[in-house]
């Protein structure tokens, strides 16, 4: 058995494990994330990983961040929810835990390990789509990670779905994001509970009578009853979501589609309406195949998984 | 001084050349395109060949054709101005021609002739948009020509930029190339005319006072006398075609889109207000580099040259 780590950096937890050549973990750790220390934060990871290596021998590391990292792997150029900023990330880890280190953006890590171990598994043009808060993408392409010429390639939550459209956290209006996601999820469900109560008597029963207070959990176990308030508010995300993957397509033409992240854990609730929208939109549709679209099979280990895959073949 | 033969084969005309090692177009033929015909199409092709062939050494042909290519790259799947159905012109052309033969969706051939020898040159991540009619596109992804899946990556022509927008030909309402083309030109110019007659007047001076009658070459040369309304529509379309690029570069981060196509003979006209509209609109813009906006260098030869590289490499 080979073994090497992957340690996946949200805003709020370092997740470190130790993966063998299958994508299995072997042991994980979770700490908390000293976010507003890029030092600390650094220490943090090294810690889990090197509490990891007194129990397994590891040959590499791979670091999977919620970040810009830059072309070469090794520094975090900015990050929307940690203080890195040109945070050289690889040199400071691979001092403390002399081991070779490399960064790669969280999303595509993720998108690797459902590539090579997961939903896309045998596809050479494939596309890992996160549905969570906001909408997380990474693009394999021949078989390799694509990262564009500045390693930031992948942000379609950030494409225009809507001229002049909501309001997004990037500063721009009318990003997929605004409409695709888990808040555009929840804003709809609020928005149906404000205006119009008696199509979401299910959804606020469960808030508590409080239409803020209503939540993805709450929407999801509403419409697997079978409520039509809660369908409509997953038929409108699943809409908006296919609609965008007919645009991917008609610019990347990949062989498949994987669906991650929060939200996709309602599985065919937000992807029958994402496949209905996505076949009736796809442009040149009665002469081409169609790429395929599959829920994610790693959830929230893929990150790490494919961090850790990474770390193995040394690049991708 | 090595030779290759490149045939661009549009809707209307069969442009063939002898090409060499440096694109340069050592002789070129132009036949009409007998396009109800496949079999009469494929003689043309051969034809123009063999003639160029009897005054000159070559080793391969290269086709670049407007249509859908079969990933290897021998026939035509489909194509919306010629009457190939699953056409296998390859096969066909090598018989006559007895050399090897490449066909090549004709936008992917022209960038791959603007990556390989003309404005891309030096980069191994760039697009190349083609503004005329419509918007066609081809993609290089480290260093080579991206075909997706199928065969047929690179239609953000065809990306929907308005929900419920224009009806476009491709049956989709609200895509790109109903807002950024030379057709969108036009329609914004008679538009102009003909609801506000005193806000074009240069342009119904050229065009006989006949709003239906404005074509694109009078709004240019309008637009170059200053002409206010003139500017006013180039600058509406350049929008369009600049936010366009900005969602491509969120999905994609290219070091580099070219501008080709008859629409980007106005230089400037169109790529000024790209430009504003691309930096405005690009997502994490304070955080990034950009992309650079450059004109085509190669004009109306570079699907013919592009194909040609394309045989002289036999792949990419």
């Amino acid at each position: 058995m080979s073994l090497t780590i992957g340690v996946d950096v949200g805003g709020t937890k370092v997740a470190a494990g130790a993966v063998d050549q299958h994508g299995k973990i072997v042991e994980k750790l979770l700490r908390s994330t000293p976010s507003a220390s890029p030092a600390r934060t650094a220490e943090a990871i090294s810690e889990a990983v090197t509490e990891l290596l007194s129990r397994h021998a590891a040959d590499a590391v791979g670091i999977g961040a919620a970040g810009f990292v830059d072309a070469d792997r090794s520094s975090i150029l900015f990050a929307p929810n940690l203080a890195w900023r040109d945070e050289p990330l690889r040199e400071k880890v691979e001092s403390r835990v002399g081991l070779p280190v490399v960064v790669e953006n969280d999303a595509n890590a993720a998108a690797w390990a459902e590539v090579k171990l997961g939903a896309a598994r045998g596809h050479d043009d494939a596309m890992l789509i996160t549905v969570g808060t906001g909408i997380g993408a990474g693009i394999v392409i021949g078989g390799r990670l694509y990262r564009g010429r500045w390693g930031i390639a992948g942000e379609p939550g950030h494409y225009r779905v809507v001229p002049g459209g909501r309001l997004c956290g990037c500063g721009n209006r009318g990003c997929w994001e605004q409409y695709a996601s888990g808040s555009a999820l929840v804003a709809e469900a609020r928005d149906l509970a404000r205006r119009s109560p008696t199509g979401a008597v299910r959804m606020l029963q469960l808030a508590g009578d409080n239409p803020e207070a209503i939540n993805g959990p709450q929407i999801r176990q509403a419409a697997l009853e079978g409520d039509a308030g809660a369908l409509r508010c997953y038929d409108i995300v699943g809409t908006w979501l296919g609609e965008g993957l007919a645009d991917l397509a008609a610019i990347l033409d990949p062989a498949c589609f994987v669906i991650g992240g929060g939200v996709s854990e309602a599985g065919e609730l937000l992807l029958g309406p994402a496949r209905a929208a996505f076949a009736a939109g796809l442009t040149g549709r009665t002469h081409r195949q169609a790429a395929e679209i599959r829920l994610a099979e790693l959830g929230a280990d893929a990150g790490l998984i494919g961090a850790a895959d990474l770390a193995r073949s040394g690049t991708s």
